[in-house]
């Protein structure tokens, strides 16, 4: 940090992304990211002549994979913003709505950028504690009179509102955005997008990086009531307007052309989702409710450390969190079947 | 705009790109992307494997490129920053060192994006007119006590500093950083990087989208002491810590590696530029000296609205920019030699 910093930056705490160590090779199962690559439609499309044209700016107005968004939700252009990975999204939706000494509120337990994000505009938070069985409860998100971001699915839990739940939260908080982060919602979670034509303060941001197989492409997406698009718009005219690059645009459209093969991914993670559960329920592990591509499990005599750091001594990373509620559990990401025997495999060794 | 926006965004400006008309195809000298594809080598690198490998997210830390850009310019990892297009590096220096009241100065004609970052944190702009002539006089950017940022070589006008006269903005600027933004250095600029390793407030931020032909692939860097690029990577850590795609960071890498292509579209570019000087000054325009992948030019009887105009009717794109000391003026990407060609032959059809 130098001499130079802005104040509030240097009180601010950023976020740590989940280990990539480079020492050996490990079976990677600490970030969420898909087991299977790209559609082979993708593959094809990214090719020379794709990357000839990197000489070329990309499409600031991302027309169309746009299009091709708007066509599978069912709603017009004016309604679709794309984003370099869904955390810009979420970024300019803090920027956007939160600062102004409005605040923002959102779970103790939930994905770990959001108080970052806060932490970067000095934006006053308000922790709404999950219940003990880390549900949460819609009553406690009623007139909170500040920006709302719910993770639903939530992560690291796992755990998902109905849309109906979330129609409540929206509901309850007119004067104020409610955020609904839909990263994880291709795996058995209801998404609200279908609510946005009749709510004019619902933004629901997704991604491409797990369903559709892209975290490395970098490429998410908000949809909303065409004035909270405009003010993401605005956002990103004054920030990075070519904030997506050519291939990632070109990747994106596809992805979403190859609808059969999303399909059967997300079927597939379900499966092994479901088929993994109940393996580590019988080696004694208790898992949440997990409509999401992780599991999130704990066991009665190991702790979550002990439990994280024998997997990554045999091979296998998970993703362990410190926070007091939460340090008896693993995040384990749904990986291939293999995968996960060789998992299942390695917490018999440890047990 | 939505009634939720925050007060200081309702009434910034955003950027606007140059245009990227749908409706003909135009000969595109508006936007200084280069002629030249990216090199072959990079074409090789964008392979099936790794479009297969977009399933994973990028390195957070972008270690092979820091390596490669460390090696290129003879610092350390730690004097390296990777950004999603150098844009994103400026705003991060904005929002780092021009924010807590401290304000920041640069050239009343410049990067038409400074102003707008500026707007977005609601940071004072102290403008420092260029001199008559477009020149940038030293001598107004000392003891300033704000940070400065400086185009180097500038834009629109193409006109450059030398680094002894970098060097004095820098000394004569100790409470503050500056920034010199060298997007245009490698067209015959004099390049500030070897002085960032004397200086604790000079900050270089360079692009892989005119000479490295990328433009398409958003990168960016930065090259500064160590505490400085802590700074950044601080900011990149709190908003989008995965913010270069895979696809890019392997591109930038190999683009790095081809130094022979790299080196000869610049010469190239460098002899094309001066060709096109030439003949446009037989047809009666002047053009400033321009160390920029493009030309700043204007004629005595033809305003510069009617020369863009007349070449947008003729097929051809070139920028105008409203200001009013410039409205004279076209700023002209040097595109290969035949679309110079046929840029000087619609010209004359033009006079």
């Amino acid at each position: 940090m130098s001499d130079y910093l802005s104040g509030s930056l240097r009180r601010l705490r950023p976020y740590t992304p989940g280990e990539q160590p480079q020492d050996r090779t490990y079976i990677k199962l600490n970030t969420n990211e898909s087991p299977y690559p790209p559609s082979p439609g993708v593959l094809d499309a990214l090719n020379r002549q794709e990357a000839a044209d990197l000489r070329l700016y990309s499409d600031p107005e991302a027309g169309e994979l746009k299009a091709a968004l708007a066509a599978r939700y069912g709603v017009g252009l004016e309604n679709v913003f794309v984003s370099n990975g869904s955390d810009e999204a979420l970024n300019f939706a803090f920027l956007a709505y939160a600062t102004d000494g409005r605040g923002v509120a959102f779970a103790d337990i939930t994905y770990g950028f959001y108080p970052v994000f806060a932490g970067l505009y000095d934006i006053p938070v308000h922790t709404v504690p999950l219940r003990e069985d880390f549900r949460l409860a819609v009553e406690d998100y009623l007139g909170l009179h500040q920006t709302v971001v719910i993770a639903n699915p939530n992560a690291p839990t796992g755990l998902a509102l109905t849309r109906a739940e979330v129609e409540q939260v929206v509901q309850g908080n007119p004067d104020a955005v409610v955020v609904i982060d839909e990263a994880y919602v291709d795996f058995g979670g209801e998404s609200a997008v279908e609510l946005t034509g009749r709510y004019p303060n619902l933004l629901v941001v997704q991604t491409f990086s797990k369903s559709r197989s892209l975290a490395g492409a970098r490429l998410g997406y908000a949809i909303g009531p065409a004035e909270l698009i405009a003010d993401l718009e605005r956002i990103k005219y004054a920030t990075n307007p070519y904030n997506v690059n050519r291939l990632t645009l070109r990747a994106g459209t596809q992805a979403l052309a190859d609808r059969a093969y999303f399909e059967e991914n997300c079927r597939q993670i379900m499966q092994t989702r479901a088929y993994t559960a109940r393996r580590l329920e019988e080696l004694g592990f208790s898992c949440t409710d997990s409509r999401a591509n992780f599991l999130f499990a704990r066991h009665p005599h190991l702790s979550g450390q002990a439990v994280y750091q024998g997997l990554k001594e045999r091979g296998v990373l998970v993703r362990h969190f410190d926070g007091a509620r939460i340090v008896d559990y693993n995040r384990i990401t749904v990986g291939t079947r293999d995968q996960m025997e060789i998992l299942l495999q390695r917490l018999e060794e440890l047990l």
